[in-house]
């Protein structure tokens, strides 16, 4: 255990700032296992200048400039979001975009895990009966349903796991015509096609709504498997939750049949998304995750990573990944179409950092975007989803999504993943009911703490305990149980679950 | 019963089309009680043209241009928007801004309700344990927390009505600085000081988020009453459901103790909204609403019509009614911020129209609009109030919102409305469980078909067995029974409660 004594890190050879371990900081006049003394006290996952910078030298960490000193700063000292400056992001016009001929990953065989084959020949990891809706106005008929379900149908189907309402605030009183309104258009129509619900979706739509239940219907499903409220055949409410409760039982009556079977492990579609990170993240929690990404491509699987403002910064760090010139191309088409749309509300990518970030050493978007590529890993970058798409083939992804949280699992969720893994520094008690969400801590003192609500400490990399390497096929494994349904994520097991987040980025009418 | 025959009828003398009364519609052949032979098959709200029109010539309802004929449209043929086109929206520029100097409402005296009155002056008709966030992120703790308190402590609480999480889907990943992110904040910040909520409101936050929690304590609250679950105090998730517990059963008490008392009816703040219109909304509905707008404002209380996409296209009909230059100006400013708004997105306020609008023989925004301002009744409008704010003063209001239904309902809960009318003519299951929401149907038809979700029947207006007075006095005494906590609207005895959706004109990050 490395932590009794002042530990500071570096992230990359080159840097000039190095990142405290210590879970309560290190004291002023400290000196760390390398020889520096502290002027002042530095907390856990902060900064500490490992040379006198002056007045603009660039601040380095994973050998990249995260920012510019604003002021002297001495060595020992706390550099942080007072005393650097941001730089400015990469001119995505100055970016050349080339093919790559990148070498395929090594294959990784003879992993496999339980799961439900739908016809459409994906694979389910969950059992879940999804009622989605085209209208917010339904919302509150859709949770009355769901709750009687839950009580009166469910127990008489024990192969299927849950209930869920789809609910969103779309559907009604926005711009449909507007050039953006396919955005939150396919993302509602792809979420019901998620692996975990079976092509078994029924549908609540009230009848006068702008965004027609017709359109929500997936593939295998009928006309029949929409419910209007507006139906002049039903007099009343009464006869409304009737006619849901008669409709869930077909659909719940054709889930009750399936079954598990053994799956190869690149029928897995996995994404990735943080969340409350902290300065360890880009040290622990998103490089092991990162690895696992390299164990599931290698395996033949898939692997989205996502949130836009959070890559824009190192955006010319993945473009070397990227496996032809059109994807190259797409990755900075979504780049160029995000700063634009944060232009249309007068801002940029530096809105991302949270007051929670700046607390746990993330002083900067350049240095939160270099933590948050980690889970990217190593492998070829072969496609990019655009926000709302679903995944067309298997390896690993750019989905184009907002980094936040429940926004870009709902986008994830329409991509068509079938696990979710989750990072996070400071906590978040981020829960999905529709596919296993695996919490990943960045720092063991949040796993001990939150010990229901985290599933996987990766801190253990930083207390020296476990390697970046170790912990990644850690995670791999875990992910083929909780794939499998033999082990329970946290947020499943206390059934606490977050409701889905459109992305619309056009305007309410 | 007037529905015997074929009923056509004129919204105002000058009207060059009629409104289809009968239910079933009118058959081709058929002739009407004032003698048009109709040339085709016009469903009911539907219009039919009262003389031959020719390529661009007006066609008008309420006496006023709702749009310009297309094609020739013969006598007795049916008049839609496939044969008429939308007039420019009225030049704000163009409008001129003065004083009115309108006389004074007759007052009205001797009505009362019996309310809770609260330490801030406000009045609340229903008394309510309302648990407020800071972020998305721990919206389903709050879910699983409400659950709880609901079957673990309020049985003990008899006083107290309800227990509502007040969840939305702000609070991080948002930009928080655009210029627009006020509109949002304030919102959830003015939402806890609604009058039934007794100030009694609690916080429940994560820690990290861009939206502090301290923003959202009542005055007279305190910073104890914010939980943030990443508070180090709480080892795992059963110590924060257990902090929260005590932190509700701290504000129970306190509720329990509220005890209604007779109120004059002065203190009454109606939200008023429509959702579902069809083209008797303007007939009924609509105007029986506006009587008993009159009423309130004549017995002292306040109003706030809304949905400034509604509004556009006849404000300059509103601006001889508005109390003052200032009032006047700040109804342009609403409406011109709006038009900003929608122009980001590429779009127009002819977005507005639903599919169920146009079957419900709604033909252009233009007609929507003047059906729509009927609910404000003729009372001057003594102030505007912007998206998110606060009512200041009493009287009939603009609130400027969205039309969309639950942004509208939760913009006017953050103005302060203590009682929602909502008119509806092809039907939705709208709920609230924070304010009682009056029901009205536009037809007997639906009022009839949904006999146990529709409080009102305004469609007997349109049968002739009832007057707009009569309707406006009996809305009037119904308003005051439910404020009173004496009559329970449909969705309240139903259980059928929709989530807060909160207007956020500015990007996601
Ligand atoms: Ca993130
Ligand atoms: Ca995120
Ligand atoms: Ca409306
Ligand atoms: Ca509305
Ligand atoms: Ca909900």
């Amino acid at each position: 255990m490395k932590t009794e004594y002042e530990i500071l890190i570096k992230t990359s050879e080159n840097d000039n700032v190095g990142i405290v371990i210590n879970p309560a900081g290190i004291k002023t006049g400290s000196v760390t296992q390398n020889g520096i003394e502290l002027n002042e006290f530095v907390p856990m996952g902060h900064k500490v200048a490992l040379t006198d910078l002056k007045e603009g030298d660039a601040v380095i960490r994973y050998g990249q400039t995260i920012g510019y000193a604003s002021k002297t700063i001495s060595l020992g000292s706390w550099v942080n979001e007072t005393n650097i400056t941001l730089p400015e992001p990469p001119k995505l016009d100055l970016i050349t975009i080339k093919e790559n001929h990148l070498p395929e990953p090594e294959k990784l065989e003879g992993y496999t895990f339980e799961g439900y084959v739908n016809a459409d020949g994906t694979v389910g990891t969950k059992n879940v009966l999804a009622i989605t809706t085209s209208v917010q106005c339904v919302s509150g008929m859709v949770d009355f349903v769901v709750k009687r379900i839950k009580s009166e149908l469910l127990p008489n189907f024990p192969n299927v796991d849950d209930v869920v309402g789809l609910n969103h605030t779309y559907g009604c009183g926005v711009a449909i015509n507007a050039p953006t309104a396919i955005v939150p258009i396919r993302t509602i129509q792809n979420i019901t096609k998620n692996p975990n619900f079976g092509g078994e979706v029924m549908v609540i739509g009230l009848g006068c709504e702008k965004l027609r239940p017709e359109v929500l219907v997936p593939e295998n499903g009928e006309e029949s498997d929409i419910l209007y409220l507006q139906d002049p055949k039903f007099k009343g409410f009464s006869e409304m939750v009737e006619g849901a409760l008669n409709l869930a039982e077909k659909h719940l009556r054709k889930l009750n049949a399936r079954k598990r079977s053994v799956c190869p492990a690149s029928e897995l579609v996995v994404g990735m998304q943080c969340g409350g990170s902290d300065a360890f993240s880009g040290i622990t929690a998103n490089p092991v995750a990162g690895y696992a990404s390299d164990l599931i491509v290698r395996a033949g699987g898939s692997v989205f990573f996502s949130e836009v403002t959070e890559v824009r910064d190192a955006v010319h760090l993945l473009m070397p990944r990227t496996a032809s010139e059109q994807v190259g191309k797409d990755l900075l088409n979504e780049m160029e179409w995000y700063d634009a749309y944060l232009e249309t509300g007068k801002v940029d990518r530096s809105e991302n950092t949270s007051p929670g970030n700046k607390k746990g050493g993330l002083s900067t978007i350049v240095e939160k975007s270099l933590g948050s590529i980690a889970k990217s890993g190593t492998s070829p970058i072969v496609g990019v989803i655009p926000p709302g798409e679903r995944i067309k083939k298997k390896g690993l992804h750019f989905a184009a999504t907002p980094a936040g949280d429940f926004v870009c699992g709902t986008l994830q969720l329409a991509a068509g993943m079938n696990v979710h893994i989750f990072m996070t520094g400071r906590g978040t008690p981020y829960g999905l009911s529709m596919v296993p969400v695996i919490k990943v801590s960045s720092n063991t003192e949040l796993s001990n703490r939150w010990h229901d609500l985290i599933d996987f400490d990766a801190g253990r990399v930083a207390t020296g305990n476990a390697t970046v390497e170790e912990l990644g096929w850690e995670l791999f494994h875990l992910i083929l149980e909780v794939a499998s349904g033999k082990t329970k994520v946290a947020c499943d097991q206390l059934g606490i679950h977050n409701d889905l987040v459109l992305f619309n980025p056009g305007p309410l009418t």
